[in-house]
C-alpha cells in the first residue's frame, strides 16, 4: 500500500478527527491544509519557504502539467518531487475539474473528454486511462480518479448520468493505475447537491476499496450552508479508517466547518490567489493591505501570527510593495496566508486532542465574523 | 565618522585593493558588489534570501523612495533599514541620475531640478538641500551628493558647465548634511569622457574631504575600453585611504576590470533585470534559460555554483517556470545572478590576498568570453 492512515481519535465535542497519514514522502498529521502548486510551484515561493511555513503536502494540477511542461518531461526529470524539489508529499488532481471548466472548448463522450488547450488552442484527449498514465508519470503520492465535477446549479437529470459515468471512469482508473505500491488512488464522491445521489456515489465508490475518498463538486458556487448539509449527510457514509479529502475548499470558516464534520484534508488556491490582489487572510478577517488606511499602519498583518512576514514587516511596507507592483509583496502575503491556514489546522488538531474542537471552532468563527461587519 | 575604511593591501600583480568598510550596520569586505533594491526591495527576494547569498550592503534609490512611499513615511517607520527589514548596510544614490534621465520631463536651474513624476505626472523640485533632507530621512549608511550624470556622447561645452554645477551642488550637499555621525556622504566624480575634466572634478571634490568618492557618468553607453581608459586616468588621482565606488557598473567583465583598476564598490540592476527575461549570468557567459535547447537540460544553471538555485533546480525546471510566467522563475534566477556576482567578488578578494588577481582576472575574462562566440 502506498499510504497508511491512522485515526487516533474523534473529538468528544464534534465529529472532528485526529489522524496521521503516512506517504512515501513523509508523515502528515491530519486534519491538514494543502497549499496548491498548480504548475509545479506554489506560486511565488521556494520549496524552502513552503516547508518553513509547516506545509507537509502540496497539491499540483494534472491538467496544467500535462499541457506544460508535459508529463513525459517531468518523468524524465525523475518525477514531480525531484523536478520541483519538493521534499514532502504531493497530491495531484485528475484534471477533470479543469477540462470540464473549459466549457465550449471541450466535448464529452463515454471514452473521455476532447478539449483544446487554454495555452495554444491545440487539441487533446483525456480518458481515464490517459489521466492515470499522466499521474503515474508525475509520480505524486496521492492521485485522483478522472471525474466530472457537475456545475452549480445542475438538474438531477444532468447530475445522475454524469455521476454514473464518473463511477464507470473510476473503475477504468482503478484498473489502469500501475503504481499501487507508491501512489494511492482516491475515489471522488460526486452527486451535486442531491443527498441521495451523493449516497449512491459513496456506495458505488466503496466497491473499489480505494485507499482514500475525495468529496468533489462542492464550493462550486452554492451557498455555504448547502455545502455543509451535503457534508452532514455524505461524510458519515465514508469508511472511518480511510482519509477524507474535501476538494477545493480553503476559506478559513469552511476549513473549520469541514473539520467539525470529519474531513481530514483540504486544498484551495485562495491564499495565494488573493495575495495577488494584496489581500491577507487573518484570524480577524480579511485585510486588503493595498487600501489607504494601511498607508501608515506599522502593525503586522495579523497580531500574534508567527509567520516570517508578520514577525518582520508592517502593513505600511506591504502596502508600499503592492502599490509599487513589487513581487516581494505577493511573496510576503502568500507566505502569511498559507501559514495562517496551516497554523489554523495545527490549532484545530490541538483542540481535537483536548476534546475542545467545538469551543475552538466557535471562537474562530466568531473572531473571523467580527471583522466582516 | 559614520564609516571607517581600512586598506589591507594592494595586489602585487595589479591595482586591485583589499579592504574593510565599517558602517553603523556592519563590516563589509571590499571589493564588493551591492545588489540594487530600487523601491526598498531587492526585486523578488526577501531580506533573508539577500543575506543568504552573502550580500552585506544594498543600494536603494532616493528618487523612487521620495516619490513612493515618500521619505517622511519611511522616516516614521524608523528609517529604511527598519522599514524594509534589511539588517545590513544600505547606500542610497542621490536621485540625480533618475531625474536627469527624465529628459523632457525636467528643467535644470542653478537651484536644482524641476521634474514631473513618472508615476502620476505630479510636479516636484529636487535641490541639493532637498536631496540631503530626503537621504537624511531615509537614513542609509552611505549617501550621495546630488549630481548631474552627463549623457554619452556629450560635447565638452556641455560637460564643463554641468561639472562645475555638480561641484557647487556638492558644496551645498556637504553643508546641508545633518547626520555626519551615522551617514557618510560621498562626493561624485563626473567629467564625461574627458580626462582633464575628470581630473578637475577630483581636484575640486577632494577639497571637501568626503569620506568616500563615487565615479559617476560611466557605463552610460560608451564602449567599455573607453570606460577603462577613464578609470585608468581617474582612479589614481583619488585618495588611497578612502573607498572608491564605481556607480551602476555590474557586468561580470566590468566588475573584474574595475577591481583591477583599484575600485572598491560596485552596484548594478543587471542581475535582477535580466532575470526577468529568463537570463542567467554565469562564469561561462549568459544562459537564456527560456530558449528551446534547455527544455530537457537537467543540469544546473552554472556548474559548480553554490547558490540555492544551482544546488537544487535544473535548467529544464527554470525554463518551465519562465515559460509558464511563474514568479518563482524570477526569484530563482535573481538568486543565482546575485550570488554569482557576490561570489565573483569573494573570489576576487581571495585572489588579491594571494597576489594573483591578474591571473584570476585573466582566467575569468577568458571563460566569460569563450561562451560568447
Amino acid at each position: 500500500m502506498a499510504i497508511k492512515f491512522t485515526l487516533h481519535k474523534t473529538c468528544a465535542q464534534t465529529g472532528a478527527r485526529l489522524g496521521t497519514l503516512e506517504t512515501p514522502h513523509g508523515s502528515i498529521p491530519t486534519p491538514i491544509f494543502m497549499p496548491v502548486g498548480t504548475q509545479a510551484t506554489v506560486k511565488t515561493l521556494t520549496p524552502q519557504q513552503v516547508a518553513d511555513i509547516g506545509a507537509k503536502i502540496i497539491l499540483s494540477n494534472t491538467y496544467h502539467l500535462y499541457l506544460r511542461p508535459g508529463h513525459k518531461l517531468v518523468e524524465k526529470a525523475g518525477g514531480l518531487h525531484k523536478f520541483m524539489q519538493w521534499p514532502g508529499s504531493i497530491l495531484t488532481d485528475s484534471g477533470g475539474y479543469q477540462v470540464f471548466s473549459l466549457n465550449e472548448l471541450r466535448k464529452i463522450s463515454e471514452e473521455g473528454v476532447e478539449f483544446r488547450s487554454h495555452i495554444d488552442g491545440s487539441k487533446h484527449f483525456l480518458s481515464p486511462e490517459k489521466v492515470m498514465e499522466v499521474q503515474n508519470a508525475l509520480g505524486a503520492d496521492i492521485i485522483m480518479c478522472f471525474d466530472e465535477c457537475a456545475p452549480y446549479p445542475a438538474e438531477r437529470s444532468y447530475v445522475l448520468p454524469s455521476l454514473e459515468r464518473t463511477i464507470r471512469w473510476a473503475k477504468r482508473c482503478h484498473d489502469a493505475h500501475h503504481n499501487t505500491d507508491r501512489q494511492a488512488l482516491f475515489g471522488i464522491i460526486q452527486g451535486g447537491m442531491y443527498h441521495d445521489l451523493r449516497a449512491r456515489s459513496v456506495e458505488k465508490m466503496l466497491e473499489f476499496d480505494f485507499p482514500g475518498y475525495s468529496i468533489g463538486g462542492l464550493s462550486v458556487g452554492e451557498p455555504k450552508p448547502l455545502m455543509y448539509e451535503i457534508l452532514d449527510s455524505t461524510v458519515p457514509l465514508l469508511p472511518i479508517h480511510k482519509p477524507r479529502y474535501l476538494m477545493g475548499v480553503g476559506s478559513p470558516d469552511a476549513l473549520v466547518e469541514g473539520v467539525l464534520r470529519g474531513v481530514d484534508m483540504f486544498d484551495c488556491v485562495l491564499p495565494t490567489r488573493v495575495a495577488r490582489n494584496g489581500m491577507a487572510l487573518t484570524r480577524f478577517g480579511k485585510v486588503v493591505v493595498r487600501n489607504n488606511p494601511y498607508a501608515e499602519d506599522f502593525a503586522p498583518l495579523e497580531d500574534g501570527c508567527d509567520c516570517y512576514t508578520c514577525q518582520r514587516f508592517s502593513r505600511a511596507y506591504l502596502r508600499h510593495l503592492i502599490k509599487a507592483d513589487e513581487v516581494l509583496g505577493l511573496v510576503l502575503i502568500s507566505l502569511h496566508n498559507l501559514r495562517f491556514l496551516v497554523r489554523l489546522m495545527e490549532q484545530m488538531r490541538q483542540a481535537i486532542k483536548e476534546d475542545r474542537s467545538g469551543d475552538f471552532a466557535k471562537e474562530v468563527l466568531e473572531t473571523l465574523g467580527n471583522n466582516k461587519k
